[in-house]
């Protein structure tokens, strides 16, 4: 039998999806599963997607361009107007989800042995990426203590060599939900500029800013534009993930360039998630306002009951739909994985992300989850009482102040 | 300026889409442009696949799982065993096309530096993803005179090194439309099981074979259960590419575990494609039947067009939907460019494949084009007009006998 990429053998499982097959059997077993794992809101699609659907009256569902519909692209320009990121169609290129955007990013940007800062905790599949793109990435870690702010900038300083490509943010921030201030993201730009590094940035979740403080674009940074690697996703936006459509924004020429073939490798991104993309686009402030409220909503409830949880701790999340939060548990990632297996409460479980997956130093996260507030707030609620009585219960529960 | 990566820089853009740009020049001037490039069928999607997008009664577009919705996966298992390969659901894993089949195939069995071994002409993009998994390509040059029949399998062994880790083949061949014969495909399976390789399978034309001679799937080769890593394409089978849904179909466990890594990264196949898809393998006999019949009259009509311009030499393909044409000119790279450029007949022009992105070795192909026969009897009719008259009047025209 021949043997596998080492690629594939240390390409890390998942920690959002790695535990379904747990949750699966949970489920056989009758269990109701609370799905805090995974960012797959159940928040309508907006009808006007839904719609776009059923009014297909194509023959053929044939390829789009591997650009993109120019239609989706020109919609998305508009769109990025809107918060004032001064883009144009030809800097947009469609892709299939945020997850290709990163990976194209990746692939066009680094070297197998290059290496790209980024603070953590960090959103999992960034490693997962880089590692399918031979490339390292270097981590700085930040702290719940303090909120996971960014980090001192002498600490990305100090891990930069030869090789570093690049910085990767996302923000507003998965998994902790931290908002970067103008003043950090300022820093951050210095440190692109100072090194002519590329500035990956993740906005997938500007739609969701809850504490009045700014959404500031890599884009509004004066002076790196040709840095800017801008990360997006459609999909995410419009409670529609399914549909798979993301975006990859530069306006650095060749890179386009590089980009491009990459995604004319791959023909075309998904059709159908264009069309729903597009009409979606179209919901409109109230769908958008309907979500975000809710959002507010949930994001209190949550991270109130959470914190009245004795041991737990959550910060304030200022934006996106996660949470990382800390556990009184000897290992968050045997607790996940007790509840998926030994643990019910009036018939219920809790399916959470351990946070060691979004963590590279050894030992950090140990004690922390990432939950996603993407279930309404009667479900959260008897997420809430599940989670109480599974601390009660865990064999392995610390009474210690988590750290 | 932050520099992009070497990777890509090196890769090729690809042969089928890089002039794209040239041909929306010219239907901007209102050119009429017959397009031979892409295996974009113009044949109606199966009713039943576009009435499931209108009878979709989801409230929201979810994730589905990473390996693909169960429901898909198990009609596709009987799918497989209607032509007699012994697959079980669990082999299967959907992807995004056919395309990130192959782009997961090699990252989970190669690693950079690694080497496959394919006969060219080749499906380009086959070299774009083994660029970026940083493995190389290793071809086997086959040759027009003969068919496209398979190089002798000392060709092949002549090649092997330490870090030769697969055979990949394409059956029905694109770019050819060649059908390997169950000799060629024992031949294979010795080299795969002599040297203990990975043979990669491509085999998403296997409804399209003219000749009467069977199709032979690497699953039926006796033997090799474990080193075969089938790719399919369900998009590409009925018509309707623009939903890019394909599969990965594999025994050997840890490659599976392997793959799943990769697809749990990119967190879901799309959902809506799933929906068309499943419909769609439902579509019956009669919608194969008349796609078939349709591919039959084209190919007889197209190759024996071909054949009687002079100069013009193509094989007559065993199956898929392509040819690759020996035309009487210096360079087929300058001649397609120059058909889109600087010509047009009663208003239209041809655009066509440069095969020289189909190979490897220098300077092979220089003459030739790949054509995909997925228009209908009239559009071919008016193209191979206009590319008799193209031939008449490009400045680079040869007498002599293309080779």
């Amino acid at each position: 039998m021949p043997e596998t990429s080492k690629r594939g053998q240390i390409m890390p499982a998942s920690p959002i999806r790695k535990l379904v097959p747990l949750a699966n059997k949970a489920k056989e077993r009758g269990v109701k599963v609370y799905q805090l794992n995974i960012g797959q809101p159940d928040l309508p699609t907006p009808q006007a997607g839904l719609d776009a659907l059923k009014h297909i009256d194509r023959k053929v569902l044939e390829y789009s361009p591997s650009e993109g519909l120019r239609s989706l692209r020109e919609k998305l320009a508009d769109y990025y107007h809107r918060f004032n990121i001064d883009v144009d169609v030809d800097d947009i290129i469609v892709t299939t989800g945020g997850s290709e955007a990163v990976l194209f990013a990746f692939m066009a940007c680094l070297d197998p042995g290059d290496e790209i800062i980024v603070p953590e905790p960090a959103y999992a599949n960034y490693m997962a990426f880089a590692i399918s793109a031979g490339a390292k990435i270097v981590t700085v870690p930040s702290s719940i203590d303090e909120g996971f702010a960014l980090p001192p900038l002498e600490k990305f300083e100090a891990l930069i060599t030869p090789r570093t490509k690049g910085i990767l943010i996302c923000n507003p921030n998965n998994p902790t939900g931290y908002l970067y201030t103008m003043k950090e993201m300022l820093q951050i730009r210095d440190l692109v500029k100072k090194y002519d590094l590329f500035l990956f940035s993740d906005e997938v979740y500007r739609e969701f800013c809850y504490t009045g403080a700014p959404y500031i674009s890599a884009f509004h940074l004066p002076g790196v534009e040709q840095n800017v690697v801008l990360i997006d996703s459609v999909s995410k936006r419009y409670n529609e993930c399914g549909i798979r459509i993301g975006a990859i924004i530069t306006k650095h020429k060749e890179l386009k360039q590089n980009v491009m073939k990459f995604c004319q490798a791959r023909l075309s991104p998904p059709l159908l998630g264009q069309i729903v993309a597009e009409a979606s686009i179209d919901a409109g402030a109230d769908y958008m306002l309907m979500t975000y409220n809710e959002y507010v909503e949930r994001r209190k409830f949550l991270i109130d009951g959470l914190n009245r949880i004795p041991g737990c701790y959550s910060p304030i999340p200022m934006g996106a739909f996660y949470t990382v939060v800390s556990l009184p548990v000897d290992d968050a990632d045997r607790f996940c994985e007790w509840c998926l297996n030994d643990f019910e409460y009036e018939g219920a479980t809790v399916f959470m992300a351990p946070a060691s997956g979004f963590y590279t130093t050894p030992g950090m996260g140990k004690r922390e989850v990432r939950m996603a507030y993407v279930l309404n707030k009667a479900d959260l609620g008897h997420a809430l009482k599940v989670l109480t009585e599974a601390l009660r219960a865990y064999p392995g529960k610390t009474a210690e102040a988590p750290q």
